[in-house]
């Protein structure tokens, strides 16, 4: 946690970036609402190489994305504290993704219900006894005074990081210095 | 998780805030590089009304606040989903915390020990024997090649909302909408 330059792990591995894409359950949307940033957690799925999320049309995100359509979709887990006797080097493990692109409403009402799908199986696996009725979605895209966009974001430049947690060198409460 | 309108809850319990940014791990820093959006994942305490961190003098972050102070650091934490036989109810319990302001580097040297401190008492509660050295902390941050640099967000303006997780309408796995 002391200032040090931290020696940044790259993570290339396509295979787990996407597998953490699928099992993570919130991303922050980076906004730039003119040069004043905006961060907001959403729950996402990344299918067909794409994150999807849906906001209010009438919402301040929607609005500043309509006016500057590029954005930073970051994810990541923590895994734990790493101790260390030299303090400079308590460190953390965890793994992140960042996505950027520009982020753009999904017209296709199939792509639309697809990607919504995609999201109930995703976080309400095996609930529903019958795939989601494009009518339901179309509906709810055009309800007066709720009507709701879906997004899409297709990275232009993924990149990642991870520095994986030693189990040796994790603190739990009660470990001290003189232990180690 | 389909389109709707959602109704958010503000949060304005200031000790209820405090008490979450006290605890949670990783904040979310999100700045404009440009009109172009840009979010890291950080670790982080909040003390004396302020958000702490820090980072390498040449990372890309530094470069990027430099040249716009103006940050939005996000805070959340997912609580479950929420199951409702109407797709369009499917909802996710959560907290989150926006904080809006400007990050200036801690020219201070007490300020940033203190800054580090309470950190190292966040992440490895009760590790160390002693306190935190200034001279320690001095080293890290003129460091030939990899100094760091301690910074502070004073928030202009906090916002925060919740969605709290009524247990009996978490999903849990096998979950099915005929028993609902």
């Amino acid at each position: 946690m002391i200032p040090m330059r931290y020696v940044l792990r790259q993570c290339n591995d396509q295979e787990k970036i996407d597998s953490f894409l699928r099992q993570a359950k919130v991303g922050l949307l980076g906004l730039a609402d003119d040069h004043q940033p905006y961060v907001v957690p959403l729950n996402f799925v990344w299918w067909n190489d794409a994150i999807y999320f849906h906001g209010a049309e009438e919402g301040r995100k929607n609005k500043i994305m309509y006016e500057n359509p590029g954005v930073c979709f970051t994810v990541c887990a923590e895994y734990g504290t790493i101790a260390d006797p030299v303090p400079a080097k308590t460190d953390t493990a965890y793994m992140s993704v960042m996505l950027f692109g520009k982020a753009s409403p999904v017209a296709d009402l199939d792509e639309a219900t697809g990607a919504l799908q995609a999201m109930l199986d995703k976080y309400v696996p095996g609930y529903y006894n019958q795939p989601l009725a494009k009518q339901h979605v179309n509906k709810y895209r055009s309800s007066y005074g709720s009507a709701a966009v879906v997004y899409r974001i297709k990275p232009d430049e993924i990149t990642a990081k991870e520095n994986p947690l030693n189990p040796e060198s994790a603190f739990y409460p009660g470990r001290r210095v003189g232990d180690d």
